[in-house]
């Protein structure tokens, strides 16, 4: 099934209207999730749609989080994000952030009691429209082993950042601290697919390719030492600082659906005027992409990309030719909306 | 050749002090120097002097460096480094910055027209004594090539983040963005090793395990585009935010005798109170080693270790039992000292 950007964030939006989100909460989930899917990210998508409608359902997450400032400097801010779902949390962390930065030059942004965020991306494209340089980091469900463990104690916790350019698009990353997300285990599990050697081990502490298991097991850090090394910092800044869960003591979103996940998210933000003019700034980012972009290509490869750059380019393909989505996210999502006589044919 | 580490910093110490270093410098550097051998991370220990004092006597490096503060908020901070050395240079950053980190909560610091600050650790320990979270970044001589070229572009750019324990150990990582640290290769190629496979390709992009050939072409980023992604972050960061150079528009320490390096760092501090009391957060972290610690192991694991827990344990060994410093480098350091008429063999 193939979607209109338009017409699939109208849908997902009405639903989650139905389990009692504002407008204008709704139509900031439903941004997220399809802005996930135009930049490729589909393990981030409307895949995650019946999800978040179970768990607001159970009462787990606050359909609309009145957000409290628990702690604040003239360079730090400690937010309390009710419960409520990690794009609405963080949307406003973000803005209240980018006020204080743009006033003291910079800020750095713990949240505690937050959820799942979704794809950190986002709220990296949020910063750069403030004339800002972004870090977006979270902490998440336990599935990775610390390096030499065979029980999940880090999560993969997600790793953002951006900056914008002159010419060209932002430079964005926006990666899991595992080998691969684990979405994409979950999405390979949904379809049938094994998974590559290197992504993941059995409850046993056995490398496996079965997506199942993997599941049951841990994914692995990147580069082995250093990921592990990275992913805990994450959590320690997310959790450990903010007053978040931490460690295994963040539940789990396909689970514990009785207690809100308290996820915590990690932001920086910083205001580029205050070390260098902008537009000198956004030039020398240029020169960088320019001297990338045009750097001898090794044996078989045919163009060197620069972060984000990829998912720059599907957003414009998916933009212009629709969003497809498998057979089974299709489903899952209809029947989310049938369940509030929402029919996604009419979309 | 085994040295007490007090003998051993003296020697470096009165050493830099016949370029030109005041002593209160030369006891900076030295420091740093010594700490890198006792932690372990030999490549970035006194192995360096002679290119050290080589390059103070050409004058490419400012041996008493006057620190200027170009641009100032109340969270940021853009500091000139005249060219000193960039363990100098950084040690002032940190001072600087902590001290608006403690009246405004934290602050990001970047530092231009600086060199080599050798080990990130080294200004970690110290903001980590004055009570901050701290990371600590810095650019470096391309030496990598963008994920899918064959010229180098990004350095190894080192990446160091550390945050302070009760009991237990401050948790650090002090990491090269490259598989390995580059020095671990010129130390290969100085004993006459070969490189595993996957560290480096050859100048036509070829995948090599002759230390010398590596050396003339480029080492691999850890984790293949993600690495190469938090990489070209701290060049954006440490070069391109502050307006030193960046990508290959950095000296090469190891030539360009008559030139500044131009290097950049960026530094980083959180007073931590201002999220969390200390010793609410460092109790929190004491759970989450314990909880590390005390996890399952994999088969063949005997212990599984913290980020910087065995550079620590290296440190309490060397400290007991001397630093050893292999023929070659013995004889290097050695050397320069004769040029001065300084005797090792006198500490």
């Amino acid at each position: 099934m193939k979607f209109n950007p338009k017409n699939l964030r109208l849908y997902v939006s009405d639903v989650l209207e139905k389990v009692g989100l504002s407008n204008e909460n709704a139509k900031v989930v439903a941004e997220s999730l399809v802005v996930a899917n135009l930049r490729g990210v589909d393990s981030h998508g409307v895949t995650r749609l019946p999800i978040y409608v179970k768990r607001l359902q159970t009462g787990a997450v606050t359909p609309n989080p009145q957000l409290t400032v628990e702690q604040e400097s003239d360079a730090t801010l400690l937010i309390n994000g009710d419960a409520g779902m990690g794009q609405i949390v963080g949307g406003e962390a973000i803005k209240l952030g980018a006020e204080k930065a743009r006033k003291n030059g910079a800020v750095y942004i713990g949240v505690k009691n937050s959820t799942h965020f979704g794809t950190g991306a986002f709220f990296i494209e949020q910063a750069i429209n403030e004339g800002m340089i972004a870090y977006a980091m979270s902490n998440a469900p336990s599935t990775m082993a610390p390096w030499g463990g065979v029980i999940p104690y880090l999560g993969t916790n997600p790793y953002a950042f951006g900056v914008p350019a002159g010419k060209y698009p932002s430079i964005i990353f926006d990666m899991a601290t595992s080998v691969v997300a684990r979405g994409k285990i979950i999405s390979a599990e949904k379809r049938g697919d094994s998974i590559p050697e290197g992504w993941a081990i059995d409850k046993n502490g056995v490398p496996t390719t079965n997506a199942k298991d993997a599941l049951e097991g841990c994914v692995l850090p990147f580069a082995g030492p250093k990921g592990y090394a990275i992913s805990l910092m994450i959590d320690i800044m997310s959790g450990v600082l903010t007053g978040a869960g931490f460690g295994p003591h963040i539940n789990n979103i396909y689970g514990d659906f009785d207690k809100p996940q308290n996820v915590g998210h990690f932001f920086q933000l910083i205001d580029i005027n205050r070390l260098m003019p902008i537009d000198q700034f956004k030039a020398r980012i240029d020169q960088m992409i320019e001297e990338i972009k045009s750097a001898p290509k090794a044996q078989g490869v045919s163009e060197i990309f620069l972060p984000g750059e990829i998912e720059f380019n599907t957003v414009k393909e998916r933009s212009e030719n629709g969003i497809k989505l498998g057979a089974d996210v299709y489903e899952s999502i209809k029947q989310t909306g049938q369940e509030f006589g929402i029919d996604i044919q009419n979309y």
